[in-house]
């Protein structure tokens, strides 16, 4: 099966229980401060009063803010991967293909709100925006969509191409320089998927 | 005729003889550089010392380096944009629109290994990386031509999609860290079109 063949990323060795329960208090404070403030607002201080806890801790945990904003999004691309990997369809396996690509795009477009600002500051390291393991993820998980639908060609360009709309930095220009709702994206990668698949 | 509403780009006031004369030899000097030992290889010493005048003389120019990056940047899209608005087929008018279309995406990706670096250094810059007037040119180009083309759909959302596949810092990933071929990208990108576009 085609998810068999899917490596995870992020798989570490097991955190002591109450370790686990302690980092993901302070990523859930984390996204929430992105949510609320923006990105900007994400320093150690402000991670550790949101979350109850002394600064030390934050360090003890990430090291740095870019520690931090890197362990954020490991944890939301680690969601995403064990949705469309494990999920219910039409995101997760047994749904169409095609319908799966679909879903794809817009969980990614759907997140960007609350993600896209970690994701942004990622892409705009040129060192981090492509080669960074959840992208090797994505395109594998895309052409193995691809494939699965039949479509003939060029899969692993054809990925890369599709997933270029998908970039946070551009759908966050989207959304707030052009004006444009998430339902307008989400439909037009809808559109786009079903462009390029068509038989 | 759709040429006449298109802006054009760093329209400024003619300079003197002498003086766009040293301009131009002072941008083909950098780009010169460029192409031969990579955008970091561009100084203004340098850049002086290739063109045979004074570094007093390209810091009178262009200010500061980056001045000079954006000047290069500047005069690698107006070569492009006249090419497509003015050009001979198939870029330029005259040809089916969906062969310009086909034509500007070869261009792009064809110029990448002399400017995509300087393409990129701005691309990764997030304040320019969409607001820069030749994104805008870029954009009105692909949606004028996908109207022609008598594509039904969302014409602006489609133009920012199949420009995002030809980014340089996606283009210089897929040439240098995957070793894909100029060749390999251009037909791909050529699939990509006529599956947008095929009614």
């Amino acid at each position: 099966m085609t998810r068999l063949l899917l490596p995870q990323i992020g798989v570490e060795p097991p955190e002591r229980c109450d370790a686990a329960r302690n980092r993901r208090l302070l990523l859930d404070a984390a996204a929430l401060l992105v949510s609320e403030r923006g990105v900007d607002a994400v320093t150690m201080d402000a991670v550790a009063c949101k979350a109850g806890v002394g600064k030390g801790t934050v360090f003890r945990r990430f090291g740095s803010r870019s520690g931090l904003m890197l362990a954020l999004l490991d944890h939301s691309e680690r969601e995403l991967q064990q949705a469309f990997m494990f999920g219910p369809p039409p995101l997760g396996p047994g749904a169409d293909p095609v319908e799966r690509l679909i879903a794809y795009g817009r969980a990614r477009i759907a997140t960007v709100e609350v993600e896209g600002e970690v994701r942004r500051a990622a892409e705009n390291s040129p060192g981090t925006r492509f080669s960074a393991p959840a992208r090797a993820v994505s395109v594998t998980h895309v052409v193995s969509l691809l494939r699965e639908a039949g479509v003939e060609g060029d899969h692993e360009l054809l990925a890369c191409s599709l997933l270029a709309p998908l970039e946070a930095t551009l759908v966050l220009h989207e959304i707030r320089d052009l004006g444009m709702s998430t339902e307008r994206l989400e439909a037009a990668w809808e559109d786009l998927v079903r462009r390029v698949t068509r038989a």
